[in-house]
């Protein structure tokens, strides 16, 4: 039987995805999923309403780049940040991941490194492999509230190989919201090293006190800046599989136009639902903001009352980085969706290793979203603890 | 700025895709588009209540290697070819194009190579540079009917760098089909190099005289092979982005899940879709099949009556790849596309040298695709015809 690549047996499974298969093996537990980005708010009536209303003679294939009326909206949604935002800035992706595969594959090539403030997104790990490149870590920690480090530690990891930064704001999976001043001190640092910034923003409409700064509104960044946004979490859409590659830099733009021609095009149906999103009222926002705000207030306050666990309240997006009183998260998340019930009942979580380039980091810690009613939060966390408690009898 | 990857600035614009442009910038004309293969029928009713019924509360994920009951679906539609055929041996792509984009990756690190018989399907260059590999070609030729090369020629081929060969069957851009003989030497032949054999089948079902073997019926291939099928083209339905990654090597099937958790998962809407489309009867495939060889066979006819041009009969797929009495199809096309008109009407084709690795090749050649009614097509050609008289007084 022939090999299989390197880059394919180096492939990590998915921190987040690798539980699910347990839920399939046991039919008979019920599972609270705070291990996946899944909300549970109903998405938009007028998103279910462009799918029904799409009937098409044939389904046929859209321009490459995207369905021009979509470029259009969305430059001009996106305008609020960067008023002078054109379609021709917009390419049109297969969601948020894609954009970002995109952007690996555009700016890397084989070998070269990519920065990320540390913990990060899993899934970064696995655009970089599939693109034949490394993630390097700059570390931030709870205890200074995952502030980015200072210039002198991030000149250190820069090396002739680094091509750029990528970090989430709101970040996944801290919560953490990089305002202007920290965006500025970025930019000025990336232009002395001529690094290009890739800024996923696919939380952006998810913040509690203030909202965070988009990367687009830091003039100075403009053709190093990659901008990704997506229709999943904002929208309650995960499924549509629907996102934007934004960057004002046309030599980069007519590259990803080429990309994009080779995998012929994102869903035209998919592009219709983004159109009805992209016109719903600013009342809408406010709305999923005051929901993610309330749930998680909800999962910290829960948290707080189990001895042993330290958590901190997000800024933004809907994650809790979470310190567990046990010393492998990855052997507790199997025991969990494996094994424990409790009444028929258990948790899925994220093991927190995945979110870390450094296999030191993350081994006592957990990712938990905040993506149902705050009843079934409380709920899953009092089966957290009782978990907790029958683990460490058991193995501690 | 930061500089590009070499990659990126080594990605071909697609020789299909490239003039699309011309159609937005000149709305006054229209277009006969016989470079894509975007077929015109009527995409079947029960796709389409399929879309109009999906009404979820909530536009979730699905599962990364596609919804359990399309796989289970898919492996039962194509046991007709392979009996023993299970859920596990499919995976749910993003269209034929991820699929291939999958199979690149998990077959070959950088620098790697895979054989193609040429002329091929264009977008594979576009794969192979975004997985950083090389298509290194074939050699077929029109005059001994796209005949794969003899082994000796094969073995020539093939360096310690050389990981698979793709081919499509039937084939795009020449119609070839590869029969039961031909499809077993390629495997013992595959064997003796410990290759993997990536066979594009999303054709399969579009044939006039005689179907192809599935490189699924050869049981020897068993692990050595991928097979890529798609929605697009035997449903009408490009824009659905829909496609399938099979294989029975539970090690690759293994590294590709772990691609598809990288970028979450297919869309489960259009899974939903798929999974009417393989309830279609057999009659449905009757149908298509009897519409494709009437449109090739006017095709045919009609490129024929052209002093000058020469062309083929395919076996299958809709594509006649045509030589023309110019020098520069590229140029041609170009001229098609953004200046020639004939009673406000034009011709879109796709110039040929975009289906050859080799740079000399392939030049005066160029691909239309039987994808419209016989009346459209005769015309279109009548337009072609016109236009190669206004193109030759002008330049030759």
């Amino acid at each position: 039987m022939p090999s299989l690549s390197f880059r394919a047996n180096s492939l990590q499974e998915s921190a987040i995805r690798k539980l699910d298969q347990y839920q399939f093996a046991r039919p008979e537990i019920r599972f609270y999923r705070l291990n996946i980005g899944q909300p549970d708010i109903q998405t938009p009536l007028p998103l279910l309403d462009a799918i029904s209303s799409f009937q098409p003679k044939v389904i046929a294939y859209g321009p490459s780049d995207g369905l021009p009326g979509l470029r259009t909206a969305a430059a001009k949604y996106h305008s609020r940040w960067c008023p002078t935002l054109t379609a021709e800035n917009v390419s049109v992706t297969v969601g948020g991941s894609e954009a970002l595969l995109f952007a690996f594959t555009a700016i890397c090539d084989p070998g070269d490194e990519i920065l990320a403030p540390e913990p990060y997104y899993t899934n970064y790990n696995g655009f970089a492999t599939v693109a034949g490149i490394k993630i390097k870590p700059l570390s931030t920690h709870l205890k200074n509230k995952f502030s980015l480090p200072n210039n002198q530690t991030l000149d250190s990891l820069v090396t002739p190989k680094t091509k750029a930064i990528v970090f989430s704001n709101p970040a996944n999976p801290t919560g953490k919201i990089y305002q202007r001043a920290e965006l500025e001190r970025l930019t000025r640092w990336a232009q002395k090293h001529d690094l290009f910034i890739i800024a996923d923003e696919v939380y952006r409409r998810i913040w509690f006190d203030k909202p965070p700064t988009s990367m687009l509104e830091i003039e100075q960044a403009k053709t190093r800046l990659i901008v990704v946004d997506s229709m999943s979490k904002t929208y309650s859409a995960c499924g549509l599989r629907l996102g934007f590659f934004i960057s004002r830099n046309p030599f980069l733009m007519e590259k990803i136009a080429r990309l994009g021609q080779a995998r012929l095009g994102a869903q035209p149906l998919a592009q219709h639902v983004a159109m009805a999103a992209l016109k719903l009222p600013e009342e809408y926002y406010e709305t999923i903001r005051k929901t993610y705000k309330t749930r998680t207030n909800i999962l910290f306050n829960a948290l707080s009352k189990i001895k042993g666990v330290s958590t901190h309240k997000p800024e933004g997006a809907f994650y809790l980085m979470t310190k567990l009183p046990v010393k492998d998260t990855e052997h507790f998340a199997h025991f969990l969706a494996s094994s424990f019930q409790h009444k028929n009942e258990t948790i899925m979580v994220a093991p927190g290793s995945g979110f870390y380039a450094d296999p030191t980091r993350g081994r006592d810690e957990i990712r938990l979203a905040a993506v149902m009613e705050k009843e079934k939060i409380e709920h899953a966390i009092e089966l957290l603890s009782i978990a907790l408690q029958k683990y460490n009898s058991k193995y501690a």
